[in-house]
């Protein structure tokens, strides 16, 4: 193509993709569509899951892309309004209230709005001036945030990020990095003991898988021995750091949970950072679910201790509510914020102007062009002010307690955990299954499990204790009530019975 | 908080934000903000960027934080309406076809729409459970594209990462764990000679912090010599390959570009696969911006031997016109797909139930927790057909064609490359600076593009040629028009002008 009258053809077919009358028309058909199934979900009428299995579903995505484009303009929002229910009948619904499964939330839904707002217009903001105020709004959400960890304002650095992984990974780059003043340039020492980074016996898979990516390797991740509440045991640690320390072996770093994920323990954060600042290692603690603690005064106190991490993570996807992504870090020393990489690119960064990079988030990020991601946080808050985080906080925390109390009070359920915060782990034990070993038990509980969301009456998902199966529950839905648990312990019993028998 | 109706009133005060209502007006709103924001932007009027110091839109941003959240439920669409034009009114505007700026586009708007059904319902699908037609849209994404790009079907495999430096950085993890079997779980070989990556000598920056992130280090990435097009020499690359062989140094991985940034040159990608074979080298080509020429039948010939290479990444945020972020891994190798990570979170993958693990992305990607990042892609294709992307490839391309002859007929400008793609960088060189120095003539190219881009009529970007600064179009608008174009040197020229007087 390059006849004048064939770039005029182009443009002329472009020319829908970019109409913003057919905008608005699709923006509103989205708009109701979404609202409809809103008010559905919501409601807990339909199911959860809309489960259909891979293949089904793969079927159908590729035929869409395979069908006919839109034949005139007219057609535009009816074909967006059409993907989009495929979209909506296909998916998982977070916002039933029979939602109590991963630690993902039954997000605000006006958060999409803000998120849909950089989406459309895109704000790319590796650099300033590219999403000037994206940035803005991620630096104020960053002040305010790391202010309610407990960090001195002015003091302390942060910036969102791609996800927990991603969060946990660049934390421990850094530490890594000011260990090791020339591990950037020349690579992992060579020489000497190998480093090692110690970790909470249970912390997020990310944490080992961070010890592979940076060359580390996983089997030198050292697990910190764990009390009977599944937290980091000080003494424990104390004395591994000892032997360490004694062996010349490098400690990268010790990584606490606030909480880790199995049963949502946290650290006694202030124990562990008498034990990292006796030995002189840099603390970083995995807040990504329990930072939102912060903004309860009934809660906070799980978090003392936590301004004195050296690097600390906190997803505002989790519990405050926003969709996925928007991953927080923060460096308790502002001289660390740019330690995790160095790189040189004049087409990016002005070094005419340099005091600009301070507000470029490609200097801090593994992203180079990111999207707005803290937009959904910023209007969230800007709309409905803090108290909204603090009472989603109280009410999915209360609930859960309340979960664990039936539970308990239940002959047929084992509760493997008394809550710190709304994360409860547990098994389903008939009396026909008191006596069985453990890996009949097991099956059992992921059959039962299987069986329950794939029925779209309820969606929770699996752990494991012992090495043996189990169920768990993370409150992430504020409209879910005590009758929906009650419904969820009977749904249990009856498709527990059923599959007993069919045994 | 525990008595119950204290917990009562949590749950009044969080209603309104799970309002699906309230919702619905806030989306007609939230749309209308955007129709009118684009219909202004798309035509022209108004500024590129917005600027503004980072301090003043901090305070903007701070204070919208601090402000009293919404009254009434009568409130919640006002505050939203308002919030947003604050954004809109302080940000970037790709969508100005004054825009020539980033590999960043003007992104199709109704793609954001795509992206805000997953954001608002929130599917976070690190396990197919979790986001079952997100996971299942990228399937069929990752299968298209890679198709286009010439692998066989069935034999290679692909999935969607938060942008083209986690692509990149993943391909590279996977190069060094199937060069190193061992190095996941040991770390980094510490014995023989260092490992060490060959890239294109101007490779995209996170290709050398790939290497400083897995420790490997910055300094072990040999550039590649080019050739007077800035592409990979392949004889040169052999020698290199040669001399490196003969030293026993192992080689992770060779990177070639498809295209590298500065000026868009995109590599002979046959050539470089014949030196890789004959060496057994890993191939990975960072095809972010140049991918989508598989959509032209004009310019797919850039992108021959891609189909040869190991790995692949290509941004659909780039030049297939969706928002960030949006990045497509590839393997040739279907068997390479689990290589660069290997975790054990029993609460995630459920053994009892291997297949479906396939479809778990969480497996293969940086991120656990993940946006539908593939939605925008798959609905602009299913509403538009693939024929968009052809057509956005061959008049963003086309006219940047013009732009460079425009260049290159001025007695005023110098053109730096005569591009291949989209890409021309180039300097104002006005007779009074003909025979000025480097320094001076660098810096009046920086001068310049400052006083350019924050008047807000056009956005450009700067780079560098030999070490002296210079200025970059990227054409990412398809409403660019050659009259923009003719406008822009004149801009430049206006400007240019006064601030040599000026001096």
């Amino acid at each position: 193509m390059s006849p004048p009258d064939s770039l005029a053809a182009a443009r002329a077919r472009i020319a829908p993709a970019y109409d913003a009358g057919l905008f608005r028309d699709s923006g509103h058909a989205v708009s109701d569509a979404l609202a409809d199934h809103l008010a559905e979900s919501l409601s807990g009428e339909g199911p959860v899951l809309n489960w259909n299995a891979p293949a089904d579903n793969i079927a159908a995505a590729t035929a869409a892309l395979r069908g006919e484009p839109v034949g005139s303009n007219d057609e535009v929002a009816d074909r967006v309004r059409g993907l989009v229910g495929e979209i909506l009948k296909r998916g998982q619904n977070l916002h039933s209230p029979r939602y109590i499964g991963h630690q993902v939330p039954a997000s605000v839904p006006i958060a999409g709005l803000f998120d849909a707002v950089g989406s459309v217009t895109n704000q790319p903001m590796a650099i300033y001036e590219m999403g000037p105020f994206a940035s803005a709004a991620e630096e104020a959400c960053v002040a305010a945030l790391g202010e309610k960890l407990g960090f001195d304002a002015g003091s302390f650095a942060g910036f969102v990020t791609h996800g927990g992984s991603l969060a946990n990974t660049t934390c421990l780059l850094t530490a890594r990095n000011v260990l090791f003043k020339k591990c950037w340039e020349e690579g992992v020492p060579r020489s000497g003991p190998q480093p090692v980074l110690v970790a909470h016996g249970e912390s997020h898979y990310c944490i080992a898988r961070s010890a592979g990516l940076l060359g580390l390797g996983t089997r030198n991740v050292i697990k910190a021995e764990l009390n009977d509440r599944r937290q980091i045991d000080p003494s424990a640690l104390d004395e591994t750091l000892t032997r360490l320390r004694a062996e010349g072996v490098p400690i990268v770093a010790v990584a606490a949970g606030a909480c880790a994920t199995p049963i949502g323990a946290f650290d006694d954060l202030n124990a562990v950072a008498d034990v990292c600042e006796k030995h002189g290692v840099w603390m970083h603690v995995d807040a990504a679910h329990g930072g939102a603690a912060a903004f309860s005064p009934t809660h906070k106190h799980l978090l003392d201790g936590v301004e004195r991490a050296d690097s600390v993570i906190w997803d505002a996807h989790k519990m405050l509510f926003v969709p996925a992504l928007c991953a927080f870090v923060f460096y308790k020393n502002r001289e660390h914020r740019f330690e995790a990489f160095r790189q040189d690119a004049p087409y990016l960064f002005d070094p005419s102007d340099p005091g600009l990079a301070e507000h470029d988030s490609g200097m801090k990020t593994l992203e180079c062009t990111k999207r707005a991601a803290a937009l959904g946080l910023w209007g969230t808050w800007a709309t409905f002010g803090e108290q909204l985080f603090t009472d989603l906080v109280d009410v999915t925390f209360a609930l859960t307690r309340s979960l664990y109390e039936k539970l308990n009070a239940a002959a047929d359920f084992e509760p493997l955990n008394d809550p710190q915060c709304n994360i409860v782990a547990f098994r389903y034990v008939p009396a026909c299954l008191r006596d069985a070993n453990d890996a009949t038990l097991g099956r059992f509980q992921q059959d039962l499990r299987r069986d329950l969301v794939r029925s779209g009456r309820f969606y929770i998902v699996p752990t494991a204790k012992d090495g043996v199966p189990a169920l768990r529950c993370t409150v992430m839905n504020p409209l879910t009530t005590e009758a929906h648990l009650d419904e969820l312990l009977n749904e249990l019993r009856t498709r527990g019975r059923a599959l007993s028998e069919r045994r």
